[in-house]
């Protein structure tokens, strides 16, 4: 039982390691292993992603301190996800660095949430009206862990799926390890599709006013 | 014959998915195996398509109900592959959401359709004119399924290979597997080059005007 | 000898499909197998350059005419190929459709070339000077092959070593296959660079002007 | 031990080449061997760096020379890595070409360095204040190389991890392979995100002022 996590954790980790989702050893994922008392695998401080090994992750308690005889140290930003299995029903927590969702972090920082309308991803969220919103908290980068933590607990509501932490990536979370990639997956495209038409903010306008462009002409 | 048609599926699937083409388990796909009654493989529902297993697919009928002894769902959106058998030649069906099948949607959803011309790749639907122009229309994402599906059939014309839903990627069709594939590889290629050259626009503009930018100059 | 050069061919082949240098099934590659008289391998018509297999490349002769037993047919530009060994000294010549590629081409389409300057890159094309540039001629993309091919072959001087083909992507040679692609992905890479470039003007124009963006100052 | 070294240079080889940073044959790599006297493997010239073989590197001294029994030749730049380990505590030196770096390196040349604030990745260079900061000199792309050597040498102080070449790529470096590689893809990183930001500016600015774009509104 404790097996398969860890090696569904792996899974999970290989897959974002091969989109380039952990620069610079940056990123972090766990999985929960136990309710009562809370306990998780954690990935391991300054190992590189991209490699699969014994020493990728650990088993912490809910304070986030090491209940293995090891030499491993959990990730710096272990008491987030901590917080993150103490708050919520998730089963896995991961949270990655992308340009885009360090870009959407920074562009709606000082409003301190995003929400999205009207793309089909946002099903991914279980949220299945037609004219259905998600919204994303977003929280100050607080250099402190305990205090950054504790701002990503401050926002976390009972449909909240995901934190943007400004300038500083994502954490998303799932009931298991498929729904918290899913989760992550949908999100990073709406940011990246988000990020995309406001680039071309200006052409769509002429476009809607009966311009052509290029080779392409409207029907 | 049956397993013929599975592994061409399962690879298609393993391709598209290796291109992040299914964010967040959306997309599905499906192969025809039979004629007159209509059956074909299709998506199992909340399946992980970055993982190859036995539970990908299962048989459908032309109502997109099993025809297994299975536990698997049909993806929720297995009306649309019907339609698609029902109404014209495909073999094979494909639907994916890409940022940039999303963009285009938007940007020409109210127009209904977007035409293409004068781009090679429109050869890849066996347009062989040099002035050869390719239409795709666009229909409204309603959330309701069969609703949906009525629109998609209500725009297919003989010489159609392909619909737009709005904000809910692209249905793409061939005689065959490789045939959809190419018909889909093409259109996601005609709509990123028109998507760059719509942000490109005012600099072509100036190009063209005789200015010169960075480190490049016109001969 | 033979089965050597067939092997480099398949390895660039998969390296480029990798890339999705051929989207569509659209692109076609050669090498030469013999000078006098000419016999090259080229790719058949209307295969998946993902995968590989026997029935990837046939032998044809100076005119493109198969001269192996074989149902395979040669690549409908396979005599844009003959023509670049009849006028070169290359070995390998690589025709792959790139966003960036078809941008370039259009762009600076109706100029007829495109010079770039100022980018270590350039050495790529054995051009040691602190100020060397590459001239790039760019023809119309004919629909008649004969007349396409006889448009390439014009526009080919001795220090010539790629031609774009106006929204029809690239043909790039080399001695052998190694600097076929050495020069295809140098090309690519100014075409990728000069495109941001052009994106960013407006920008760089004003961070040299002394403005600040973003959370980026200069110092 | 030796073979340690050339083990972990090929992985960091394989990667980067996975990702594309050596386009046209460009870049080289090298990792130290021995400080008294100074030896490190750097990579062999023109070489096909998507491949893995014995002759990928070789053996050389302080002054760039070969020190084994072969037929091969160091890399052009092998002086650029001497220095590196001459001036510093440096392990393993990486030298890429990026469309990213290289904008980077063309729109802040004239300025001679760029300074990033405000981004976690920033912490990759165990810089852990909240408004830390980072700064990568950039000198003049020479096109002889031990003029340009010495330029690289001439910027470099304690604190300095990369220089950056104009219109020529990144030189990067760190104790060890896995420290050079977190250096390198967190600075990719930042460039990255800094360019995209440059794009999203006049849109950023809208955004804050209050307007709405796309789909997406601000809660």
């Amino acid at each position: 039982m404790s097996i398969d996590k860890w090696n569904e954790l792996a899974d999970i980790k290989d897959e974002l390691a091969a989109r380039d989702w952990f620069p610079g050893t940056s990123g972090n994922l766990s999985i929960k292993v136990n309710n009562e008392p809370l306990s998780f695998y954690v990935t391991a401080s300054g190992v590189d992603k991209r490699k699969r090994t014994e020493k990728d992750f650990l088993l912490v308690d809910q304070w986030g301190q090491s209940i293995e005889q090891t030499s491993l140290k959990p990730s710096a930003e272990t008491l987030l996800h901590a917080q993150v299995y103490r708050l919520t029903d998730a089963g896995c927590s991961l949270h990655v660095h992308t340009i885009d969702n360090n870009l959407i972090s920074d562009m709606y920082g000082d409003t301190g949430a995003v929400t999205f309308r009207g793309n089909e991803l946002i099903k991914a969220f279980n949220i299945w009206e037609e004219d259905g919103e998600l919204t994303i908290p977003i929280v100050r980068n607080f250099g402190d862990i305990p205090k950054l933590s504790q701002a990503v607990a401050d926002v976390i509501k009972p449909e909240t799926r995901a934190v943007l932490i400004r300038n500083h990536g994502i954490t998303v979370w799932g009931r298991d390890g498929l729904e918290a990639k899913k989760h992550l997956e949908a999100l990073e495209f709406l940011f990246s599709f988000h990020v995309k038409q406001l680039l071309l903010t200006q052409h769509v306008q002429a476009i809607k006013g009966g311009m052509n462009y290029g080779n392409i002409e409207i029907s």
